[in-house]
């Protein structure tokens, strides 16, 4: 069989170099050497392990993409770029007949989606790649869903870790309290507790140093009212590798359902998850 | 609305004096101050808060049952027994038409559920009345199904502490080693870090020193092949204040269904958390 071709844009940024990365290593897949990238990149190439992928500016993707068409066939596309480019980007990718993997936040969802049902491509749009969180989080939705309640009369503590830089609440945690409001316990999201100094990420939580520039860990705990039963749960994720294995895995599963002749369809990391 | 007239049977002992304690100090509840024990038992009363409970001996319980039912009407039978009890107790309740909440553990299941299908009786049957503990595993029993092998590669450790007296290893431990098997993590049984020394579960594990006689605490931990992600699933549990409490919505539950004109039918704890 031969591999996968897979243009990853955004290059060079941190996530999507990374996820290059993995896909160069991977031997189902092939890094064609084209990337998209934002007209604020002042570099013409980058280098991905020993190949060296040439940029492509915004003013002359059009062009390009038409003669990588003509020589490479089909082609996935990878995004990871800003969130201001989120829409015009799935546009392109549209009308260019380019299945992508959208792994991108921000941008208007709702007319993301739309433009692809209105496509004739199908894609993976996934806000979050790393498949044992989003599993996590699935679970949490069941429970949420399944036992409204539950945990009733229960106090609930959250605490996050994110690099220096990262200015709001962990979206994920965010996320975690709409379920755990479902289960029975009122919690404003202003109420998890953030954490952003270095010093007590290394000294307290035990973050490793390597990992002090990017990681984002979480712990959930919830102790009964009259203090006898305690559940915690815990994600803690360094790096980004969980992120670009997960990206590794969409690019499959979407070139399996090109296969299938899936158009205009939008999947989802949980299809990506049940493998179905 | 007149209060669910409720008998514990097992009494004296641990497991179903707290649930009869639970019950006298629920409104919608009344305990009835005659309880089914085994031969083995010497007393002929007990006192739950201020009610002394009668003891009726397995002799004469044919007799006192049609005496309790004229004088009580509708019945509902909690069944804290003996393993050894179970089959035989479920046969009583259903052939003098006592709908039961069966929290014993052991003997024969499936002809326990068999005797309630064949009978006009309704009965909730939980070797787990903990709703957490049970909603828990029914998240992870979810997501086993929903998302095989999503941990593949991962690490696994699982350590559980409980009382002295508990020779084997957790029931719930192995139920969710089943779990994790499903989720891509091969480990066996027989791997569990079992703790039972007191000492050692004050000074390591902190399990306070009144619960070192009564408690069942569980950590699992999971750890990608790169030691990039780390996850952590606690459930402590101090006493049986939590069994106490699900046998309590338990009974409620089944008076619901009862009304609802339920005959031959068999519930789970998870019928009651979802409570439909």
């Amino acid at each position: 069989m031969n591999p996968i071709k897979v243009m990853v844009n955004g290059l060079p940024g941190n996530m999507s170099t990374q996820a290059a990365e993995h896909i160069v290593e991977d031997s189902g897949l092939e890094l064609i050497p084209y990337a998209l990238t934002g007209p604020e990149i002042e570099a013409t190439e980058t280098k991905i392990g020993p190949e060296v992928v040439r940029l492509i500016k915004p003013e002359e993707r059009q062009q390009m993409i038409e003669s990588i068409k003509g020589a490479e066939g089909m082609v996935i596309c990878v995004d990871y770029t800003h969130p201001s480019a989120v829409n015009d980007n799935a546009s392109f990718y549209c009308e260019n007949g380019l299945p992508f993997v959208m792994g991108t936040t921000g941008g208007d969802r709702t007319n993301l989606v739309e433009t692809v049902a209105k496509s004739d491509i199908a894609a993976v749009i996934a806000p979050n790649m790393g498949k044992q969180i989003v599993a996590f989080q699935a679970m949490m939705e069941y429970a949420a869903e399944t036992f409204p309640d539950v945990f009733k009369g229960y106090g609930l503590e959250v605490k996050e870790s994110h690099q220096q830089g990262k200015a709001d609440t962990s979206g994920t945690a965010k996320a975690m309290i709409g379920y755990f409001n479902r289960l029975g316990i009122p919690f404003a999201k202003d109420q998890i507790r953030m954490e952003r100094d270095p010093e007590v990420q290394r000294s307290e939580w035990g973050v490793p140093q390597e990992y002090l520039s990017g990681h984002g860990w979480h712990t959930y705990s919830l102790l009964s009212e009259d203090n006898t039963v305690f559940f915690q749960f815990t994600h803690n994720v360094n790096g980004r590798d969980i992120y670009a294995k997960g990206t590794v895995d969409a690019i499959h599963y979407l070139a399996q359902k090109i296969d299938q002749a899936a158009k205009g369809r939008v999947f989802t990391m949980i299809d990506v998850l049940k493998g179905t």
